[in-house]
């Protein structure tokens, strides 16, 4: 709907099946960007505020993929998803399902070979904020799946953020999205247990935090540094090396131990490191910890 | 010294006592800058290079301390940084000492406490680049301690880098060092993990990385929303609360399962984050983990 309420002819209709907080987010936002929007969810009423600023509510999922050529999906998980769209299989040829929810890269997979069989596009998006960063334009949206389809509906989905093709498997978003939470539970702990160690100290959470935001910026350089390292299999410890690592991060260990500090997570990394350094590896970088983390027969 | 090799009267002269990788890039950048620059080192031999860019070496400790009334020390650690300077104590009085080196809280409390012995102004301070960082104007250089002293020097020493100015406890900087390596390791085997996931599927460290940095700047909003959260012991989930958390991470725990990659850090993070869900805390935000990691006395 433009401003005045009414779509606007230019933009492609779509269709948002699920409305819980995200998927509301979703339906809001092309709403708002002026695409004819028609939006189904299993509890009629979640769609009232929608219709309300100008979507048409669908009577069944039926009505609702038969109203729009692009059919995005936002249920609670592949499964909600089969359920749903499972009993409209047959009309769903010809059309472009974008399914959003989270999941396994191989449930991912094998939901596109089930859209596949039914002659759907399939793009599988991951949604890389929360309900209220939707619209954000610089907020990422992952999509692995259809080339044509993305290429088709760049545009529309930009009415939700910034769309990021990742590549043709449609795996590809579950797999970031599962890897990227994985930094963000990483760092946000790192980063609470600095917390409790100057906390135990008397330094206040908002004192340290500006110095670890700025701090955050150096740390990406490193992994700007490492990416190709890991890529090339080369390790050179140029800038830090991992005996530094060793003696530094005991002093971590050390610091916690002395405030009653949580000592789990720096006694793990410490571990990590020293598996990294062993075997002649003390001088390398890093990144040569990839070699503890992944597959033995791919390091 | 400045372009015509010669020391400019304005600027403050600076005496550097140990040349290491780092000693040597401080003294080079204090050069560059214009100051009159006095080095020493155990062995004299790593003082040439600077004396070639216009230093003066200097024969003793004794002879560096008496050169210049702000002594930057730069050595291993502050057992080696008392030995230097024990046997020129009694020449303290009314200088400032700067010392850079790494250790613990309580050990550069304790050196703050020798030198305010000897009637020296004390500033401790943490380096948080490597040598080739050194003279940057965003690199952060960290000090507590005496505030006159930071006060009279503060741009002297921004010839370093940038001068952040934690307070007066000497030990602030050595204590922040820690929590920030500590949010380093985190957040670089974070990556590394996700990059090991990533890669099992056949995604290129360079490929998954970029996507990963402008991740980066969204939990970078996480920790500056959480720090007023730790602050005032009030833990909103509004965001995404510690359930949708659990459920989540075990995600990462099957996807690495399934890929061969170590599990070891995403289980530890979920044992803690199921830690910090019990009690009735399942609603809360991800900064409701700072209970679990710091000492029950002040949780």
């Amino acid at each position: 709907m433009n401003e005045h309420g009414s779509a606007d002819a230019a933009r492609t209709p779509v269709s948002v099946i699920g409305l819980g907080a995200m998927g509301s987010a979703l339906a809001g936002a092309f709403l708002a960007r002026g695409h004819a929007t028609t939006v189904w969810n299993r509890s009629a009423a979640r769609a009232d505020s929608l219709v309300a600023k100008g979507a048409t509510r669908a009577a069944t999922v039926a009505d609702a993929v038969a109203a729009s050529e692009l059919v995005v999906v936002c249920v609670l998980d592949y499964a909600a998803a089969r359920e749903q769209l499972e009993p409209v299989a047959e009309t769903l040829a010809g059309r472009v399902l974008v399914n959003l929810c989270s999941g396994s890269p191989e449930q991912a997979r094998e939901m596109a070979e089930w859209a596949a069989g039914h002659g759907a596009e399939y793009l599988d998006g991951a949604i890389m904020t929360t309900p209220p960063g939707v619209g954000g334009q610089d907020m990422m949206f992952l999509y692995g799946g259809s080339a044509a389809a993305f290429a088709a509906h760049r545009d529309t989905l930009a009415a939700l953020g910034d769309p990021i093709n990742l590549g043709t498997d449609p795996g590809l978003a579950c797999l970031y999205d599962t890897a990227l939470l994985g930094l963000m539970w990483s760092t946000l702990t790192g980063w609470l247990h600095g917390v409790a160690v100057a906390g135990a100290d008397g330094v206040a959470a908002t004192a340290y935090t500006p110095i670890a935001l700025r701090w955050m910026t150096a740390i990406a350089g490193f992994m700007t540094t490492y990416a190709p390292q890991v890529d090339q299999g080369s390790y050179p410890g140029d800038d830090a090396s991992l005996d530094v690592h060793v003696a530094a991060i005991q002093h971590l260990v050390h610091a916690s131990e002395a405030r009653g500090v949580d000592r789990s997570l720096p006694e793990l990394l410490l571990s990590m490191i020293e598996r990294a350094a062993a075997d002649g590896h003390n001088q390398d970088s890093y990144a040569r910890l990839i070699d503890v983390l992944r597959p033995a027969a791919s390091a």
